[in-house]
């Protein structure tokens, strides 16, 4: 049975603007936290790890944001994966709030790739099939 | 004739990520920057001042990461209007690089809103004449 | 008997620059957090609610920064009270990681502020007791 | 005739929070940018090129908040030098307000570091002459 990966995030005062909201790309680094905690916890990948030899950079983004989240508001976090493919990965992820109001919905891909010996160039590499295991657990279609 | 409303900004130290090359969410704040000079210079409704009485959220973003953006490199930033709704407008943006590289495009959705009295809630108000005249110059189709 | 005000934070990839470190910008958001998290917890004084009529800005920081800390490392940040004034308080802190080694020391004094009617001015203005007496149970000498 | 180096910057959405006022860890990015500013166009060392093989990581950090800085207002940014030692430099900083007033002031102690080999240690490193006489033209006491 498949599941979403789910976190939890506060709204804190570095995160709001002026108006008291989220500003947006502050949204996108706790997005970014979710798929890091994904990676470390689900699929055994940390970060600190990965990075010495791979990386998983975002190519494309997609969000909406349908509602504020404001100073104190407890987010809930959720991410799945849309498709796995050879060598990326679509995830969708939609953020809640306390009312189980959406605040933002979208999806995000991820390319898997291999930095190059020279440490600037990057490759796209197939995942293996350990991770694309643990990957297919959060299908949801 | 219409025209792009144009900016150049350096990758600067603060952008990069542990692979040398820019956190998407840095490439989001460098968006909401051109967003600002453009409602600054262009618009002429700097955000000091629009802000104390209105907004212009995000509510909808789509962003293509086509090629990183290292250290040291000057982007130049293009914004261009694509759709002029009565209290919201759909802007095109796109980044190159100095070979000329697009490093990003994507298009961004900004609503025209009014804080209530409460200061808190938020409403969609119609564009005045004169902004929806400065706006339309920067119609590309 | 008093004590410190203890969180734990991970460093994440937002945090590390290039060379794999945090940036040091990232830590004073780290240490914000730690005195947002210590008004909460411990004065029960919530920012979502002290920054509507007050405020507590930062007026002076000392930090020495003693030991690199790495993406994935976890650290324990610590809060205490070196001083306390009318309206104001000096508070020391330190970040440990894992190895017991101190990342980084140093104090900041923050003042108790009050928001005036014009929302833009602000006045010091003495702390209650109430939150005097809670203030004071961080009090290490 | 020593002198300062010298940079403006705008207070933008991005640095301002729920107070409309920089929220101060943005202050110290914006110190960062200064220190990068200077390194590049008065020191001849370009972050780009410089943190292939080093750094000068900030080590002590001492900074006074005079004034609050809002949204829209063109800060000043001053950099000089207080002391220059083998492989270290104290400098100076004061950012000032378009009504001349100081927002804030202080000093940073910043080591030159060669990264080792397996890319995780560094070790200080003498400033070679040709870099020690560039940044003595903005020693200041």
């Amino acid at each position: 049975m498949n599941q979403c990966f789910t976190k939890q995030e506060k709204v804190r005062f570095k995160h709001v603007d002026y108006a008291g909201i989220v500003f947006y790309p502050r949204f996108l680094e706790m997005l970014n936290d979710l798929v890091e905690d994904w990676f470390e916890e689900a699929l055994d990948r940390p970060f600190s790890e990965m990075h010495e030899t791979n990386g998983i950079p975002t190519v494309d983004l997609k969000v909406q944001f349908k509602n504020a989240a404001r100073l104190g508001e407890l987010l809930t976090k959720k991410l799945w994966v849309k498709e796995l493919k050879n060598s990326s990965i679509v995830c969708g992820f939609e953020f809640i709030n306390q009312n189980e109001k959406t605040v933002l919905e979208g999806e995000v891909t991820l390319v898997n790739v291999k930095i190059q010996e020279d440490r600037y160039s990057i490759k796209a590499e197939a995942f293996n099939e350990e991770i694309k295991n643990k990957i297919s657990q959060y299908l949801l279609s």
